[in-house]
């Protein structure tokens, strides 16, 4: 059974106060000045900050694609907390992407970043921390334009692989669980969580009640192969999420010559139906936080726009 | 000559009052659980209607594909209307589905049912009814994800089949001048009412003043195949309209090697400028209600975006 | 050295007095009635300038496909500029179209329209003039939904050429110079300054400080070929900028497959992160005047959504 994180709050939830976070994903790890984020002042991370606060959000995601923040030293991690809360910007949540604990050559490093990353959370009071089994871009999909046209790296179809990744997180959960942390799963094509059913055979097996799913349906609708309907997805993988990276995509689709284009969307205007989604989950007791993204272009505006997207189409009040 | 249908307004129409009505067809029939709509307990309705208000409407199609009206029992069609009613909403129009009255199975059963609706349609105050000669999606368009991309059923080129579905036609105009009511043509590729110069040859044999068109321009430019200009289209069949389905695509083709591609989209946004189509109707003198469409994705909160995009465009104030 | 165009501001520039310009490219040289715009009534032009008005512009860059000012008697220039002012409209920049002064028929003639241009612009206290090297639609492209899908006139592999129109656009710029006027050369595919790198290579030998570039970066992220990532052009050719016409399209691309297909899009939504962009355009001393475009559909609808987007994302306030 999967728990529900702590967000923070205080009274009912609802679409005024309901978490939503902006997902760093936008903001490259380097600048198109080509400086490094880890190794920026406080200065810096203050003119980043700054854009994600005038663009409206008062939660963050600090996802380790843009800054690793478990790699700070202690110094530098507090330096960053101090900039968030001048800010008035909260973490409730933090994202890691493409740091399997099964990945073939860092697994071992990657599990122990993974330890690290809870801890790390614990301290900042973040409640949620998203884990994935995808793996580095490869050299072909980095040059690519839209990265998920391009095959990438696949979990192996062997059971002992399966059943070390199971045993890493469901360790993961049992670290998370002692110091009040829960664990979310993020949903990602060719891997053991890669498809709906594949995402809750996964979290079943981990059974472990601070470890559910982050079903992020715009991973799987992006692609250019025929993928599973939004809807079977929802209803298989909802009632386990404890998190939600929400964002969409147009797909067009000819049923007639199977050819398939996907292009990154507003939530509001993709393939996926949020409304039905989010009600879906809220009535099968989804109470955790969703993070907006949106890869390319201008993700921060997009996910600021899928933000007031959300509050819209949220309950006025749920109950606790 | 096509009349004007009541819209149930006093004073001069402009954008603040204009009539524009949800449509229900991003409603299915059946909900995400799975529960028919037609035996829906009041409460499940206004649970819908709920969501309507809450987008901001003030008008709605109670179309036929989420809800049969015309087939409720009189004791629930007077709770479905006093649901509509305690939410402030207002129905001018009603639109139905797939029941050509030519459909070479169920032509008769259709046309019995569209006296029905129209009947109900004069009961329940609403002025335009929406029929169409389009059929039930087949077993593979059902299963597309976007159904205009497998070809469907077509209206055989038979001058007898023509001439029934004219008359037919005619008869509904007779009833519907009867009892106050306007019917409306809707345009859908592959029917007598498929192409501009298709669908005013028909309205103008049809040559009843409560029967116009229904310009449904969308049903027309997602197609995956080449199609009439928009301008083209609207010129010609707009100075017939009595009623009007208003929707948009993403339209993007390479006339270098032939490929199309399509996909829904915001009015604002898509191939078809509303702006220049709106006002050249208006000149013609159109003055019927507009219906807001959006297939594909979350058609209540995008056909919400829809309304506020055509009120922004419509006239301060238009004569009556 | 590029220099800085006066953009008729007193005190410091930001996002709430940034000249940003409503292009008239969305409006056709003639009507959906047919008429053409050169000869309309002072009646007519209100009518078009009401609208832009209405979408909340205070800019207007009077674009030649739309109406050729320069080529109005005195009198009718005048009216012209009084229905401007009655709309309290500005005019800071005045974009030519497809008036090549290499162009290998009317180069000559274009030349003398273009040397016209710049003193009417001087007359009507516009401060910027842009002219580019492209061409008249071919009948294929004229035919075309989306013009750049198919091939148009491509500049000559001629150094004579080049020179010559190196040298028309150094004698605009002088021209220019004596009479407070600055050019800027419009990025298009397949001219002279239809790169990054062939753009800043022109700008560099005509080698004046009236003559900066424009680069329009939706011009060639549009093309369904493979093209130059939006992030090397800005590096590259922002840093000579003196105006700005600014659009975005959706970018398909398959980088498997190597399909390619493009639909215009608002700025926000298409794949050049303007936010990016324009931050690094300020951070290098832009202080040009914007240009909201946008083909295809409601332009005018969408070029007003391109300008509240813009003013979202410009600094509250830059040195001046």
């Amino acid at each position: 059974m999967t728990g529900t994180p702590h967000l923070g709050l205080n009274g009912p939830l609802g679409r005024d106060n309901w978490p939503i976070a902006a997902a760093m994903i936008n903001f490259a790890g380097s600048t198109m000045n080509g400086a490094g984020v880890q190794d920026q002042t406080a200065e810096q991370w203050a003119r980043t900050l700054g854009q994600v606060r005038d663009a409206g959000f008062r939660h963050l995601d600090p996802t380790d694609s843009w800054l690793r923040v478990a790699d700070l030293s202690p110094e530098r991690r507090a330096e960053f907390a101090a900039v968030v809360e001048d800010h008035d910007l909260a973490m409730v949540s933090l994202s890691t992407a493409r740091r399997s604990v099964v990945d073939p050559e860092h697994g071992d490093e990657y599990l122990e970043y993974s330890h690290r990353v809870l801890d790390v959370a614990a301290e900042l009071g973040i409640g949620t921390v998203s884990f994935g089994l995808f793996r580095a871009l490869t050299p072909e999909q980095q040059q690519a334009l839209w990265f998920w046209t391009v095959q990438g790296a696949e979990d192996p179809d062997d059971d002992g692989v399966r059943r070390t990744a199971v045993e890493r997180i469901r360790e993961l959960g049992e670290h998370a669980e002692s110091i009040g942390v829960h664990v979310s799963l993020e949903m990602y094509e060719d891997t053991y969580i890669g498809t709906a059913d594949g995402a809750v055979s996964f979290v079943r097996d981990v059974d472990h009640p601070h470890v559910g799913l982050n079903p992020d349906l715009g991973n799987i609708v992006r692609l250019h192969r025929p993928v599973e309907s939004w809807q079977d997805m929802v209803k298989k993988t909802v009632p386990y999420a404890n998190y939600w990276h929400v964002k969409n995509y147009y797909r067009a689709e000819d049923a007639t010559t199977g050819a398939v284009m996907t292009i990154p969307s507003p939530m509001e205007f993709g393939v996926i139906n949020y409304r039905d989604a989010v009600a879906f989950a809220i009535e099968s007791g989804y109470r955790g936080a969703f993070c907006v993204e949106h890869y390319g272009g201008d993700g921060l505006s997009v996910s600021a726009t899928n933000r007031d997207y959300l509050r819209r189409i949220l309950p006025a009040e749920v109950p606790a």
